[in-house]
């Protein structure tokens, strides 16, 4: 269950007229609350603002934000010491039409829930991957943002039932390795670390850029570029990451299957000694 | 102003958890009301709930929709000659994730406006339009559909502000004519009439399939095929469709005009005698 919250008021309901519900004019964040406090917020932040200017809406304050944040944590009952704050920001309220009118007030829902974390046997042994028919087509326009417009999404994660399958993978509508579902992908190859480029389509993720920052640190590279699907088949490891859980090592997608990769470890320890505490006991 | 009925009661909002707030996971028509009556009903049903089983949704009943229409029909204050009967479908509330819930029960909201007709100048003058820089993304996926996820028809409706522009015409990310943000665009050539094939993107427009049938009756060919930008400025003249407004004649786009065509005359009558009463007084 998910407590909501209207800028820092209960709420469980939004206006029939806000430009979400009629076209999904607007953004969100999933941002993992550690103890009550949320974690990569700034990254998260930064997103949300960077998108809210590239959809033409003013950039909302982080102040506003965290304040929305803050009531809402404050007054949610099922906050335990692993919970998930999940941030609308929308082009508020507006009459028939595509057209935004100029005096809209943005809105911003905060919504609570308790953490559903993976099974440690995930962590420890992987997950299991499917790829998913359903493509992602290029849009510039809007790749790399969490918009509102997730019907994609929503038809790759309907596209299974077996609760086997943790996360399934997508293409874009060329045929390119892009993300899975809510997470994005990394893989382990002999000219080492590669992630897929998201400048056409899929979504930048905190964890994805949290990831990339520690390495960086480390001075260990990591290719972000155009991902073929068939370097999925011939990579030697693949993980996942996204904000709630971390990074997760991949065992198998489909028929193929891969081997624990020592260099996932490495990585993984390096995670979680940056404060992303989940991971095997 | 619009007053939005919730199955048949009056409504103001909608759950927060509603899929439609959180991933404009559902689908919408806005069906032209004259002296009471829905206006190519049939068609409107038909989009709607192929859309439906298309987004793995269950088709909502004809009597559902029709039910919930006259109820709002019934109790809308607004109602005149003229209005507008927004119906939107949603996949209903659920839990947090892209993944749907079997048992959840879809929403339906309709909302009723006063009809905002184009001033008669518009239908004997022609309108003026404009080529939007916004591009629509190949996804066959969700061509045709009227689903929730707008966000590419909001980016290229708010380009302009300049009052005289009635209408943008957008690409696709190949460069070829589509339609209009709220539109459907046909062309007139040496080769004869000419509208863009509905196949990887666009919205498939009841209007433009009663003008389709209406040229298909007459013996009249209409070319439904990809056509590129190029054959727009090439065109001897273009015209628009849409539920509300019937057809519109274009005068020019941009630095390109176009002179009244007499094809366009005898289609507009054709239109016109069909029952749909816009048109030059």
């Amino acid at each position: 269950m998910t407590e909501w919250f209207r800028d820092e008021r209960p709420c469980t309901t939004i206006a029939v007229d806000d430009r979400a519900v009629q076209y999904g004019d607007g953004l969100f964040e999933t941002v993992a609350i550690r103890d009550g406090e949320p974690r990569l917020w700034n990254y998260h932040v930064e997103r949300l603002q960077t998108g809210a200017v590239r959809l033409g809406l003013g950039a909302p304050d982080e102040s506003r934000l965290r304040s929305a944040l803050t009531a809402a944590l404050g007054q949610a009952r099922a906050v335990g010491s692993r919970s998930v704050a999940k941030i609308v920001f929308t082009a508020g309220q507006g009459p028939r039409g595509y057209r935004r009118i100029d005096s809209a007030e943005t809105t911003i829902l905060t919504g609570i829930s308790q953490a559903r974390m993976p099974p440690d046997t995930c962590y420890r042994d992987g997950v299991e991957l499917r790829l998913c028919r359903t493509r992602l087509a290029l849009q510039p326009q809007l790749a790399g943002m969490k918009t509102l417009n997730r019907l994609e999404q929503v038809l790759a994660r309907n596209e299974w039932r077996d609760e086997s399958i943790f996360e399934g993978l997508t293409l874009d509508t060329d045929g390119r390795l892009i993300c899975g579902t809510m997470s994005n992908v990394f893989l382990f190859t002999g000219q080492g670390l590669v992630t897929p480029a998201i400048t056409r389509c899929g979504v930048s993720g905190v964890m994805r850029r949290h990831v990339l920052t520690l390495l960086d640190s480390a001075g260990i590279e990591c290719s972000v570029r155009d991902v073929a699907m068939e370097e999925l088949w011939s990579s030697d490891g693949v993980f996942i990451s996204n904000s709630q859980f971390g990074v997760l090592p991949a065992r198998r997608c489909g028929k193929h299957s891969w081997q624990p990769q020592e260099r996932f470890e490495q990585l993984a320890s390096m995670v979680q000694m940056s404060g992303i505490e989940e991971g095997p006991a």
